[in-house]
């Protein structure tokens, strides 16, 4: 096994940062006339290292996952929606298939710890660590070695795929649950605050939910590191994420981070290794109650703000299409002097 | 020349609203989940009168006029920009011409009143009024003949382009002033809130732009009814908006609305026919200060808020790929049903 949590090292160049700007502001517009646009052009530019940035063969990997504590009744579905769901996934029924192939994204859903055996096939990667997690409100969602095991293969999995950018899906019935968890531990906020309605509670299921995660905080009361805060709520998905995000971020791929529950990933990989935030690109600003503060927590300013509460990575796959934009920008456009067009008076 | 303002009846059609509200239902997701995903599909639906919609050969066009009021210093930079950026458009060098290769969409450049001669070519349409419209401080922009010309102009020029989709966009420096007076007198609300910085003034060309706006609108004291106020504000390249707008909502067409300037057209069709409304998707939320207003005037919520304050159609055709994502879903997605996914307990 491969150390599991890499250095990722701070992207700043002051040099490079000046150069892109330069190419942004004699682009034939008003200065700062494309607003948040031209700061993804310049993040872009940072993260993959070149003026212009180009994307290159875009991964949209859905991490998926069972968990012990949707026993506990803290989802409106049944866990046997994860396995359907990764079903429909392969078979091209879900919204991040559709969007996927909208937009040219190579879609793999990996199974990171599904409570089901699925027959191997094209774009499903078996790397289950365990049938579902433990219930976290009985023990530890998974062991430490669990824990760094799924770190590991999420690494390697990043690894073996091609391109420069990483879009961010999952899917795992209660799996808003352990990202409320580690929302809540992590940046110490109390738990009514991280916990939202998920995939449609309504307001006695979500008290009833929110009873059932301070259980579950109380249980693990003495944990507070990033790792074994992880392993106490898990999921595997959420683990093998962290994996593959600190991988993406070695590598300097772009990351693009959907809902909620990859945010908690990227917030445990942010504890680990500060730096990978500055490759990431946040996608929207999800519906679900908890988001804003992770959102806050991660220092993210999403691109889209549709109301979206889906997950799957079907917010990463719709706000794709704006990186391409920003990167084509750069590349295509022309400025005042090679267009003839006059500058401001 | 035909009736310049057709009658657009509403698109009320409950039995229509049902069935897609009722496909959108039980597609594979927690009912609501794609949040104003959702809302777009049944906007879509309604519009084009299919189920699912499909959306077929978008047009997007660039429509350019110059002004006379720009001699008055309202804006950041000089009228000669105007055409220059037109030979920009058609030279593919501007970001939407750039944009509207990234996604498919048939440019259109209208010279509705540009001062300036254009050699003719390919995707240039010259259908201009007049070299600029008259100086509105001092009279009104154009007659009221050339207003009912530029709205018949716009209605043939769309009349003459195939597909079901008109995405707008506008080029014209002084324009935000045409449009901060058409929002002000339409909607009777002070000056100083519908003017903005345009392409970049500082906060003494701001409070001389407000100056000299209040002016014209004092000129023009008696002037209410929409066709009027447009005859009195301008500019050539709004009329022709408003033509467009006209015909494609008689032809139920989707209309991508942009910004400020492309929804002070939509503001003038209105008032003539609120039903137009009913057609349009309003792209983005702008950066002009004047835009909230403007908005809200039109009972629209735009799906991107990105800080744009390009124009050119430059948040339409970003907007775009939503849409299209909007109709693959309706046609692509599973129901619960179709891929064996259990519901809600």
């Amino acid at each position: 096994m491969t150390n599991p949590i890499p250095h990722i090292p701070s992207l700043h160049d002051a040099d490079l940062a000046a150069r892109l700007q330069q190419r942004i502001d004699t682009k034939t517009k008003p200065l700062g006339a494309l607003g948040r646009l031209e700061t993804l052009m310049l993040r872009l530019g940072l993260i993959l290292g070149s003026e212009p940035p180009a994307l290159v063969a875009p991964q949209m990997m859905v991490f998926a996952g069972d968990h012990g504590l949707a026993a506990r009744g803290v989802s409106a579905f049944p866990s046997d929606v994860t396995w359907q769901m990764v079903e429909n996934f392969l078979a091209g029924g879900a919204a991040v298939s559709v969007l996927a192939r909208q937009h040219g994204l190579a879609l793999t859903v990996v199974d990171a710890g599904v409570a089901h055996d699925f027959a191997p096939r094209e774009g499903l990667a078996i790397a289950k660590i365990a049938r579902g997690t433990a219930d976290s409100s009985q023990q530890p969602a998974m062991s430490e070695a669990q824990c760094l095991q799924a770190i590991a293969a999420g690494r390697e999995l990043l690894q073996q795929r091609p391109g420069n950018a990483l879009l961010l899906g999952e899917m795992g019935i209660a799996n808003t649950s352990a990202a409320a968890l580690l929302l809540a531990r992590l940046q110490g906020l109390p738990i009514e605050a991280c916990t939202g309605r998920g995939t449609g509670l309504d307001d006695a299921q979500l008290a009833r939910k929110t009873a059932v995660l301070a259980q579950v905080l109380e249980r693990h009361a003495g944990v507070a590191a990033p790792l074994e805060a992880l392993a106490a709520f898990g999921g595997f998905e959420i683990a093998m994420m962290v994996g593959a995000v600190l991988q993406a971020a070695l590598e300097r791929r772009v990351i693009v981070v959907d809902g909620f529950i990859t945010g908690s990933a990227v917030l445990v990989a942010a504890k680990l290794q500060p730096a990978v935030l500055e490759r990431c690109v946040f996608a929207h600003r999800s519906n679900e109650s908890g988001h804003a503060l992770m959102l806050e927590a991660l220092g993210a300013e999403p691109l889209l703000d549709l109301g979206l509460r889906l997950g799957e990575g079907s917010g990463a796959a719709l706000a794709w299409p704006l990186l391409e934009s920003a990167c084509r920008i750069l590349k295509e456009m022309a400025s005042f002097a090679s267009a003839g067009v006059s500058e401001k008076a």
